[in-house]
């Protein structure tokens, strides 16, 4: 397989105690880090040399939770109230999404999560996963899939809807060969009742498949379900046995203290939206009281119609700020603590790594940078720059396993520009027909 | 003069009732728009077309605060408080900013606003502020310039620094030939006495020039000026003849509700910085609050030591964001405001337009933005797009009175390259003579 060298790059580690190697060379031999060191390359080493002078190496990074197929909506509708957002635009356009519109729409998110740095992400949806599959096999990114299931309908059709989506998990585990991961994703407590949650939860554990749901997005979901069930859906999912193996809690802008002590020693992991929630008017999840519970959290855009990029630079950005804004504290996270959120504890979250990444045994998974941007100089304090001024932008190279995804800003596996005009093609073809 | 025709473009304009012009061209002639009108051009149009197929044509950004030397001190210290960060990291820093490092630093952001959008701002700093005046103007960008006063010293060094200020003040209305104006900036209320301040206003009344200043930024200097004067900083400069005539408030983020009611009716614009103030943890300015009485509020980055970029579409995001987020409200403010905000209000306060912008017979100042990017696709929702997805990076040509300063990424009036690389061999240097 592939074997070769990327000369004269400045890396950032997951490492803490050796954040940054300047003027480093990184050695890939199928598709694995096989060596990492100080330049220049021995004269007897194989493997082809680029010289990648002055480019940053660091960690490709982890989108913890997404819909690719809403990218379809990008900006159809903000700035309005979060019921009316669905109702009125939301659910009657994905009534109207056939399989070539998830195509499109799904297409286009794998073009921008190349393009701006993100090498796996976490994606749920309720229709035509199966695609959705294929379409990220085929761009070479890794990814846990889910075919989402909203609790709607009779015990007859919950059963066949659980059914199906144990089937595809299991199945997408087989044929993915460690690419893809399959996992169960019921929607949200609130959409889905306490009896199909808890069969959910039962075919999770026998089939040792990694459990996710939507969870205290908002103050009226959870006020709702105190009043229906007179427990908070933390609380809930709790008794229903959701807590008891690994499982992935989206949003959680709003725990109470109850909540967060009970999450506190459970195996659970958090996928922090906050340009999503702060869109929609969620709120702010309490990101500080969770790092100092020790809970693990990665980040996530969640779709373009709420954020509405997928760019997971931004989102780095802007989880920092908003915490020092609400807190009028600028200590109160670091651009430390950040930067691993989106990239190491992504990388467990997902299940893509043990051991963190950038180093040598690893996978090649990691992404390039160009150090020469403007808004990047003076370059010398990189952390900071990745942190506080990188864009998606200024990513110029992608490797997952080793493989090339993105070289110079020229995609390698897939079509962008086909892409992008079947994007226009399919939702011009979709607002057309949500008029007549 | 120049006379061209910039064809096949879609326009942003800044009026409301015809937001969105497509396939339009711009006839610039003489420094100005001509026309706007539907494409084809006429086959008896003179000048000289540029097909610009499928570009968006759109207001240039106007950035109403920064301190551009400080460029060079970018990503320093970040995530510590508000003391630390002055006197342990910016500070030391300042006091060794030689001429050539305020160069460096201002030619720095010179590049980075251009290539991110940014056509005219103002900018207030105490160090070398003739030789500012010499880059901008050999930039191309317009600017509201003032040498910054810092309130400490003998009465008779106070006065020595008012009278250099408005000298250059006024040297440079003369000099900029429009395309840069004079205005006094005493620093802050809480570093520059109230008789102090009194002669700023004086001058700046007798001698026709605009007022600002640095107000209400913490709760700390509101409650230390309550503790030591008995009022509030509003109050105060109010008592003091600041609000008389118009003057540019930067921050506010701690107004009271008396400081509102009587700044509503005053001839004041609110310069509004929210990354700076969530970066140093100063807190959220009440925007909403303030747009309900009708004020007039614009954007600024503030410093790239406190952003840590001059992308004012990143502030636009944020600026938005992060009231949604607040108010757990997504209509708390909308796309159309903050839209307005960093164009047609900014253009105001720096008082650079009477009458709103893009439209004929206006200075030919506009920017030209790529619409193939893959994170803008599908392309319907344009101004969505400009708020919620755009990054500078996406735009790509920038004209200021129909001078073209970027074509195609590329800066026709400055040397990018020789400034990056003096950007950092200043900023090695000063490391160095820190550390001895
Ligand atoms: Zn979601
Ligand atoms: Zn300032």
């Amino acid at each position: 397989m592939n074997h070769y060298i990327l000369d004269n790059v400045h890396i950032v580690t997951t490492n803490k105690d050796e954040r940054i190697l300047k003027d480093h060379y990184v050695e890939v031999k199928n598709g694995t880090i096989q060596q990492i060191a100080k330049t220049p390359v021995p004269k007897n080493k194989e493997g082809l040399i680029h010289n990648c002078n002055g480019k940053w190496v660091m960690p490709g990074l982890y989108n913890t939770h997404g819909h690719t197929p809403m990218t379809l909506l990008r900006g159809v509708a903000d700035d309005v109230p979060l019921n009316k957002w669905l109702e009125e635009q939301i659910w009657p356009r994905e009534a109207l999404l056939t399989k070539d519109r998830v195509e499109a729409g799904t297409s286009l998110a794998l073009v921008e999560m190349i393009k701006s740095g993100t090498i796996a992400f976490l994606d749920m949806y309720h229709l035509q996963m199966d695609r959705v599959f294929e379409l990220v096999m085929e761009s070479g990114l890794k990814a846990v899939l889910s075919r989402g299931m909203i609790g709607f309908g009779s015990s007859q059709e919950l059963q066949s809807k659980l059914t199906a989506a144990c089937n595809m998990a299991e199945m997408w585990n087989d044929a993915g060969a460690g690419q893809i991961k399959g996992m169960l994703f019921p929607h949200a407590p609130y959409t889905c009742p306490p009896d199909f949650l808890e069969s959910v939860v039962e075919q999770a554990h026998k089939r040792n498949l990694m459990l996710g749901t939507h969870l205290a997005e908002t103050k009226t979901e959870v006020m709702n379900h105190q009043d229906k069930y007179g427990k908070t859906p933390v609380f809930h999912l709790h008794e229903l046995g959701f807590f008891d193996q690994s499982t992935i809690l989206t949003h959680l802008v709003h725990p109470t203290e109850e909540d967060m002590t009970l999450l506190k020693n459970k195996p659970i992991s958090i996928s922090h939206n906050p340009m999503s929630n702060a869109k929609l008017g969620s709120g702010i999840a309490p990101i500080p009281d969770m790092l100092d519970e020790g809970m693990m959290i990665g980040l996530g855009t969640d779709s373009a119609a709420s954020n509405n990029t997928l760019d997971m630079f931004e989102e780095m950005r802007f989880a920092a700020l908003l915490q020092k804004a609400n807190q009028m504290n600028p200590a109160v996270i670091t651009a430390d603590t950040i930067f691993d959120m989106a990239s190491v504890n992504g990388a467990k979250m997902l299940g893509f790594s043990e051991h963190g990444i950038i180093q040598e045994g690893a996978p090649a998974d990691f992404i390039m940078v160009n150090a020469e941007e403007a808004h990047l100089q003076p370059k010398e304090n990189m952390l900071s720059h990745i942190v506080y001024a990188v864009s998606g932008k200024d990513v110029t190279d992608v490797f997952v396993n080793g493989e090339q995804l993105m070289k110079n800003r020229e995609l390698q596996t897939i079509d962008e520009e086909k892409i992008r005009f079947e994007a226009n093609a399919c939702f011009q073809a979709l607002e057309n027909e949500l008029k007549t």
